[in-house]
């Protein structure tokens, strides 16, 4: 592992790391802020899986979620979004191949040999943070924005236990209803898989979740019809998921909207870590 | 109109009085609470309907609203539920007739005559209470429970500009696919009515609502396959309406839930009527 920065930030420690990920068979960078506390031992995790184009920097600069890890003395991790580099395939689209992993495990070509999203979220990079950092294995809970939001959503029902709880801003909720998601499906997993195994909207269906759930989008989301909202909103109070959905007033998908109600996700997470 | 009791409550008056009502054709009763500071002036109003088999007693007494509306500074009327009385048409069941009104003007016999519980909350009680009372007619927002939560919506939908806010503990929500419901509309209205004008996810759908909203309801809800949630989930996230929907980890119907989340619900009316 390399430490290509570190900055001061509300008395923690704002890192930006590389390493070498065998599962996605390239150099891979995140960034991670350690709070205040982290100082005296481990502290809790929270995941933070970011959006279409983002890389491990979008949220880390813009989604202003230190001053409300430090207060609530919570860690924050910010992967990458796909594999990247020279050896890596691509396409031209802003929403298939780099910045756009969708948090699965490619089992087509071209994208196979890199695009392994899920195991390097789930099993890969987490051993990095545990091994290297003061982080609390045990008191981990997990969120995202937009197809990290669907990340975090499908990721929590992949590991059951793993995370204390999950929250979303503007999740994509329906990927294998919507043009996003039937694209990038078709593409990674191939048109005749079961894309039902990856949708947060049919996983919530199936098997639910036993965690505190928090999901943010706005009224005034450009993307509104890609994200299917509703599919979700029903899956779960079919299912009798315990649960808040809430449809903000006048907000749209930007990190204006992330920035504004980080102070509730931070909040509610750390309720469901300490609790 | 005829106080029949007045007790202190929260430094406030818990009134309860009657009056005859030419729209039900009956006497009704109904509760008030004023908090301490009617006494200097006109105060907001929450409308609190009730549910099946209830009268205005039960929410007056077990709904734990006082304290909350003496700590904001809003008044709380519990109106019945139905027309009361010898003269009026009944049925042995507890789901039809007295005390279940559903909050509609009947059109068919034998409950046409009394059965007009929607022009009662709409417009005659309004005129006993705002001449009676020190009350603001320009600030209600209106809540309720089960039947009353689908009562709330939907009069809330029938009266727009009328409530700042709208809430509602365990509504019914989608009446015309429920046995909570197409008994009823089928005495009250008949079978060929026009049932979506009366049903809170048929006219979330279609018209929407543009006050805050917020709803309660527990994931151990022992009428959760009558309330229909998802029905209402889906038609709100699909419109886009600001809402908060919040499905409560292990709470059942009952009046402990309601009176768990009552806080809640008067801070967010207050915010309301107050903003």
């Amino acid at each position: 592992m390399n430490i290509i920065s570190e900055n001061r930030a509300f008395g923690g420690r704002q890192i930006v790391a590389s390493h070498p990920s065998r599962v996605c068979d390239c150099n891979m960078t995140f960034g991670l802020y350690l709070p205040p506390q982290a100082a005296d031992g481990p502290v809790p995790l929270i995941w933070f899986l970011a959006g279409l184009t983002c890389t491990h920097e979008n949220a880390m600069t813009k989604a202003a979620a230190q001053g409300w890890c430090a207060d609530y003395g919570v860690a924050m991790v910010f992967p990458d979004t796909s594999p990247r580099g020279e050896g890596v395939a691509d396409d031209e689209a802003y929403d298939l191949g780099q910045g756009a992993g969708f948090y699965v495990d490619a089992t087509e070509e071209p994208w196979a040999p890199n695009f392994r999203m899920q195991s390097y979220i789930l099993d890969e990079l987490p051993r990095v943070l545990f091994n290297n950092f003061p982080l609390e294995e045990e008191l981990q809970s997990i969120t995202g924005h937009s197809m990290g939001g669907h990340g975090a959503l499908t990721l929590a029902m992949k590991a059951p236990g793993r995370f204390s709880s999950v929250s979303a801003f503007s999740p994509i909720c329906n990927p294998s209803d919507s043009d996003w998601g039937r694209k990038q499906f078709t593409a990674y997993l191939g048109e005749n898989a079961d894309w039902e195994d990856h949708d947060a909207s049919c996983l919530m269906r199936v098997d639910g979740i036993d965690v505190p759930v928090l999901i943010d989008t706005g009224t005034d989301d450009q993307f509104g019809d890609l994200l299917k909202t509703e599919a979700l909103a029903k899956a779960m109070a079919e299912k009798r998921v315990a649960h808040t959905l809430r449809m903000q007033k006048g907000y749209d998908h930007s990190y204006f909207f992330v920035s504004t109600f980080m102070e509730d996700h931070v909040a509610f997470h750390a309720e469901a870590l300490w609790g």
